[in-house]
């Protein structure tokens, strides 16, 4: 049960999102800027990141919907997914996507052991100034999306098909679009 | 020396801000909800909040600009916001905002930290449900904002007075208003 009194039937931080929206306002303006928005890094590479570092944050609902959403980018891939959580530096990923998900793993921690030697070898690997602030940034508002479902102990859905569904229409709409006003409202009532 | 090429000579969050103005406007939004706006806790007492947190996470740009705004808001008590990092339990404030920093030091390592015992304690001691929820949002918002700052190897300026100077002009126009835009372009050259 939720530690305070959200919206009934709203999953993961759309039940904070719709009790408090002066503050879902930025937070989805964020996301939008940072997973769906127009970027050299694809959509699913960037959700990628999101459900790495939700994982290794131990959050099951943004873990299981950001990695329904990169596998609804990347062509229904879960298992690509699943590999990328477990053992990201063995997966089907490019080199680098591996540089990123290492300065990733090291922010969930702390921004502190970023090291020049991350940064040289993502340069190496392609990545540009953008790509390794976006990553740095993804990685940090996951410490907060996490912490901040998980802290009021918002519902987390069991059913992956839920997940699924809720994936088709972020990657369709991005997270504003699909997320709050009274479409959200509608739909948590229906 | 910051890990990527941020404009030169601005301090703190505001370097990575300047390079990402996308992003910098849903931070922006997001800080002047949660610590500027209209609230039934003080500025001060939000921004001891965010003090707090930074400074469990190591974070000096952070605890250091956010300790010096509660310290502008509350009438420049430099000792009162010193006495809260080292133990709040202690420290001359009340006991709701004790109890809402038991629950921002809990969100400060993980969400599921906080126990049902800890919102009974901070409704006990007359707790809102917005207070409640703000208060994981802003130790969730500083979790990413400290992320951001050491994951980039930002500015960090030594002098207090730096600091001191800052906290008056955000405490009186802002985040948003007193850091992005043109404004802040002029006083980074000046």
């Amino acid at each position: 049960m939720p530690h305070i009194r959200l919206p009934e039937g709203v999953p993961g931080i759309r039940g904070p999102m719709m009790f408090r929206p002066e503050t879902a306002g930025p937070l989805n303006e964020l996301a939008d800027v940072l997973l769906h928005g127009p970027h050299t890094l694809s959509p699913g590479e960037r959700e990628l990141i999101a459900a790495f570092v939700s994982a290794r944050n131990d959050c099951v609902y943004c873990q299981t919907i950001h990695g329904a959403i990169a596998a609804h980018h990347l062509g229904g891939d879960e298992r690509l997914v699943s590999c990328v959580k477990q053992d990201f530096e063995r997966a089907g990923i490019s080199g680098k996507l591996k540089a990123l998900l290492a300065i990733a793993a090291k922010v969930q921690r702390s921004g502190k052991e970023v090291t020049a030697e991350d940064i040289v070898r993502a340069r190496k690997e392609g990545a540009s100034d953008i790509e390794i602030h976006d990553t740095v940034l993804i990685s940090a508002m996951f410490a907060m999306c996490n912490r901040y479902v998980d802290g009021l102990a918002a519902w987390t859905p069991e059913e992956p098909e839920f997940y699924r569904q809720r994936a088709a229409k972020i990657a369709a709409e991005g997270y504003a679009a699909s997320t709050v006003g009274a479409g959200s409202a509608a739909e948590a009532a229906s």
